[in-house]
């Protein structure tokens, strides 16, 4: 997506560690603007596949997918990073191991929520080891709803994620996928 | 608002601790019509004050920052709930008393986001003794940003909160303010 990918030439930064910054834009600070284009993407390319909800993680993935829901006319589910007090018992859960905090974390979603009735996009800002996607399809997993695809803005296509989940059978998009970055310079895949 | 108070008598849960469950539609599950909604209300009542940014807390409050921002063509920030290795060094911070987690917690926002310059609009989706929307307002004052306003989905409104931002000079909208809950009812404020 040649918009995604300018924005991420003109304001994003490459920090030590692999660190992709594009707080500017993406997950801190959030240009609706850009994520509606983003959204209407996703909706381009799995708006055919009866989807009927989109599902994500806290936080920054919500801002995509509510944005995106909006071009599908479903609901967003969001996984939650810790059990709250104020869920029920009742959720699927599942592990994922941070390689940005270094631990593991439970994410959780209620389930009242996710059933073999649903049909879910998954949705998120980031694809690099594919640790919390893997939480997430987990989670449909226990819920047996089907997924139809895999919607990401940025993937680092230098970590292993993307192509995991593409040899898995996994239907997935990811708007704008970094091949090669360092200070000085920053390659995209080249996609159809 | 009509439409939300209706929603939650159908929907919400009253649950013991004052809880009201509304995770059907605000705050896990996500009705993306209904935040639409709500967001053009918001920009109703907050179109003329001419503001520039929406500010909110993660993670909820994320998905309704987004469905009003479309609404002002303005960007979002969220505060962060907990410093992560990705921000810079160079963060507004200030402690938040939580009643749900029974803990303080501290919420971070990147300098680079919130200026003198900024006329903001604070949105979230609960509002009861008002202690998150305190660090929300603290990191706008060390900022030096106004506060043009403060747009609130449900207000708890025997809890002190509203009342006590309403007394300090903020223009406080609640979209719905419930007065009074138990198991077998829930009273509404009266607005005009």
């Amino acid at each position: 997506m040649k918009l995604l990918e300018e924005r991420i030439l003109r304001e994003g930064q490459v920090r030590p560690g692999n660190v992709l910054k594009v707080d500017c834009f993406l997950n801190h600070q959030l240009d609706v603007e850009l994520l509606d284009a983003i959204g209407a993407e996703f909706h381009r390319i799995f708006g055919g596949d009866g989807i009927n909800k989109i599902v994500t993680i806290e936080a920054s993935g919500i801002a995509i997918a509510c944005m995106t829901a909006r071009h599908f006319g479903v609901p967003v589910v969001f996984a939650k990073k810790a059990k709250s007090k104020n869920i029920d018992g009742d959720v699927y859960t599942s592990v994922v191991h941070s390689f940005t905090y270094g631990r593991d974390y439970d994410i959780t979603l209620s389930k009242k929520f996710l059933s073999p009735a649903d049909r879910v996009l998954i949705v998120d800002d980031f694809l690099a080891n594919g640790k919390a996607m893997k939480g997430l399809l987990d989670v449909c997993r226990q819920a047996g709803a089907q997924v139809a695809g895999i919607g990401i803005c940025i993937e680092k296509g230098f970590q292993p994620g993307g192509d995991e989940l593409r040899r898995a059978g996994y239907k997935v998009a990811s708007l704008a996928i970094v091949d090669h970055m360092d200070d000085d310079s920053l390659t995209f895949r080249q996609q159809d």
